[in-house]
């Protein structure tokens, strides 16, 4: 796979959408809205191709949240265990964004671009401490008197009881020597939806495990084993914001590696769901990557131009 | 990919798991059982990677019945069209079948063999017959006063109502070329799960139609498109049988294809799925193949031998 293309010399790219590439804030989210909203950041993504070589990974909170409820109001059928839903949203998810972009490649006039959505599974440690202690909340939102017949666990909201699983570290990803080569010879990857589906180590199988694993934190360590340069993670604010909630609030436009340690060190991330994205950022930086950026799903282009966002640097 | 290899010299064989490969007769079905279930299959594929490149397609009618009957039963979260119905399951057994080939791989302690499961989708003509009289039953029962509720069309059976949706002939694969081209580079590949995502043109892009597309004759287009050699349809029976279901009964170990048109316009295949199969093969190959088999999942490998199964060959 070492031979010599134009390709070759493209930097790699990989971008992490969240939720709201897929469902708005407010929306039901049906099928049709979800398309249309997919549109925004996958026709930016769509301009990027002849500059870049790209990969990107999704989240797939509600998706996987709809599956749990169905399956919690039908009896007939025999339940899944939780890493088969993330996998069937992997197909869901991954369907969506590879025909928007094929969409959006036609729409451009683009050549063929080969372009791909896979499968991905992701190995975590059964010994991670996030095993013996469950925080992450995921699906429908039960009753005490029904969340005490649930065989799993779960947590009082201020909305009801709610399943909580495991959210461990990643360790790597399976399909890492696949989706390599793919990049070198020029595919476009969809990958690691929903933040793979979580399997442990088993002598020389690997077996499913219910728990979750962050999107951003998968995308950072793929980023990482497959040599990318540039990790983007688009989200619902335009950066990482400092005296967030407060009249000061202001973004943040540049972060050095001591600057987004000490972000992730004290309090400034508060209760929003910055922390694991700086920590995501920081890691694939601290590992060799050039840039980090965080953004809003709309900014994705300006953000790669470094007009927007958040941009985690190496210094 | 025109990089000379010793893979370039190996025949390419392309195995369409029928439903059984997952749940086999009488059994409810657990994703335990599935996982055991695809063993069978999957480790005879797993010892034809030395001598063959290797394309995998698959059934999906109990699980994406299985999804149809949990939205039904939920009232609470969108339902979702059937084409997404699809991917997910693709998502599913994609998954289920790419672990356990692994699995199967590393137990025989083979080199690393880059191995890629898809999600692919399938472009329909909307002027297909098919869509006039929809005639294929899915999903769950309902009862009479159930179905006249419902937003589309039913039929009644033995059992109940069931919900019959279009089975409109595959016309092209979209991922093809990427099929093409991972399999000169050596991917195994697990692709058009459940027959893929039916789509049909509309403008310069695809949107997903309410239909189901037989997984017997994707593959054969597929096996075609990609200019497969041999053709390899795996199921409940050990092939193609005389006399069905009376004392004569007896396999047909080789068809011309003059015999499998006689056995398609005879009603020779009886009431049995054996006429869309042999349709499938004679396909395949009067549109150049070498060969196809139709077998039983228990005997893939005397079937690729030519010790088992039905042959049709272009004679």
């Amino acid at each position: 796979m070492s031979h010599n293309t134009g390709n070759d010399k493209k930097p790699t790219l990989l971008i992490a959408l969240g939720g709201n590439a897929l469902i708005q804030k407010g929306q039901e989210g049906s099928i049709a809205q979800q398309f249309e909203n997919l549109r925004i950041s996958i026709r930016q993504i769509a301009s990027l191709i002849s500059d870049y070589r790209i990969i990107i990974t999704h989240g797939n909170g509600p998706q996987v949240g709809n599956l749990m409820l169905q399956q919690e109001s039908c009896d007939t059928v025999p339940k899944l265990p939780l890493e088969i839903l993330v996998a069937q949203t992997q197909g869901q998810i991954g369907y969506m964004i590879e025909s928007v972009l094929d969409e959006s490649l036609m729409e451009q006039g683009a050549d063929f671009n080969p372009l791909v959505s896979l499968i991905t599974y992701v190995v975590v440690d059964e010994k991670d401490s996030a095993f013996t202690n469950p925080t992450k909340p995921i699906g429908p939102f039960f009753t005490a008197i029904k969340a005490e017949k649930l065989d799993y666990p779960t947590i009082e909201t201020p909305k009801g009881f709610r399943r909580v699983v495991a959210s461990p570290k990643p360790v790597t990803i399976i399909e890492k020597r696949e989706i390599e080569r793919l990049i070198e010879s020029g595919f476009i990857v969809i990958c690691c939806g929903g933040g793979g589906i979580p399997v442990v180590r088993n002598g020389r199988a690997f077996n499913g495990v219910d728990a979750v694993i962050d999107k951003d934190l998968v995308s950072a360590l793929l980023a990482t084993e497959i040599g990318a340069d540039l990790l983007v993670i688009a989200t619902d604010v335009e950066g990482v914001l400092t005296d967030f909630n407060t009249p000061d609030e202001r973004l943040i436009s540049q972060m050095r590696l001591d600057e987004a340690r000490d972000f992730l060190s004290s309090n400034k991330s508060g209760k929003g769901s910055m922390g694991p994205k700086v920590e995501a950022a920081l890691k694939f930086v601290q590992s060799g990557g050039k840039r980090a950026v965080i953004t809003s799903i709309e900014a994705i282009c300006d953000g790669v131009q470094r007009t927007a966002g958040t941009q985690i640097i190496n210094e």
